[in-house]
């Protein structure tokens, strides 16, 4: 085991944040990536947006949630949240049901076969049937300004006025499991 | 000459905004980018924080800068900006200048000896001595709400309380010159 992973917790490989920068970036603009949270209970969203920066000498993990979704309200209490990404296919179903249902409704994990994998360093799960995860803890956040946004696209993606959030969480921790 | 160009500009070699992600990062995180903008005169500085995102369906620059800044007004105004990326260390005098100095006491053009080939698709200039370069257009922009920041990185990196403008700028062309 990890002597930086929790008792209990699987053994995982640690890896620098940026080893898989290109892999990240086409998950997320291609099929999305699992945005995981806790506050009453575990819950995961798909995220198409966003991306891995470097702001304050540190890195940054950007995810836009919109102030709606039950995933925000975890997230803008609790300041921390997990990014699991699939490194194919397979879980394409699990993620059309994660990506179109709300937290609110569902046991997303039971309703899935999803695994919730305890986090080594927030108090969040990573989901155990992707390889590689990212743990964060916010330290900024912001809501968008509307008149600040170009107007095509406020046209195109928020007709319902439902603005994203944008959470910056500290990259605490990358790493890969089996 | 590249098809997409404006006529009399050097070809360049287009490539996908997302090639060189690797590069990017480590550049931004080690030693910066020169970020180039145009309001009464051409004028660059040494950018080390932000990176390259996916919103909107769109690949999105995010550079930070603070609003004392003389490239602030620049983009502020303006809506456009590049990114050029050095390679190697090579330019490692003129990074120093550009990252100490305003563009409000110099031509730093000039006192570098650095070459401004005309953007072709925004009126701004890339850095001729780099190799890799981002064209970009606002697309959203929003200064930082300081409370809403995490108070060690507040009080470590914004004493002046010059706090930063993060601009969207959507890549509108990737390429390489020689």
């Amino acid at each position: 085991m990890c002597e930086r992973c929790y008792p209990g917790n699987n053994a995982v490989k640690h890896i620098p944040y940026d080893q898989y920068l290109d892999k990240v970036n086409y998950r997320l603009s291609h099929s999305g990536v699992f945005l995981t949270s806790h506050k009453d209970k575990d819950n995961t969203m798909v995220m198409g947006w966003g991306g891995i920066t470097w702001y304050w000498r540190r890195p940054i993990f950007i995810v836009p949630v919109r102030t709606t979704r039950y995933t925000w309200h975890a997230i803008n209490e609790t300041g921390v949240f997990t990014v699991s990404v699939p490194l194919n296919d397979e879980l394409r179903e699990a993620m059309a049901f994660c990506g179109s249902k709300s937290g609110r409704d569902y046991d997303k994990f039971k309703e899935c076969n999803l695994t919730a994998l305890p986090g080594k360093f927030v108090r969040v799960p990573v989901i155990g049937e992707c390889n590689l995860h990212y743990e964060c803890k916010v330290v900024f956040k912001q809501t968008m300004e509307p008149s600040l946004l170009d107007g095509g696209i406020r046209e195109r993606h928020y007709k319902e006025h439902d603005f994203h959030t944008m959470f910056y969480g500290e990259i605490a921790a990358c790493y890969l499991t089996e």
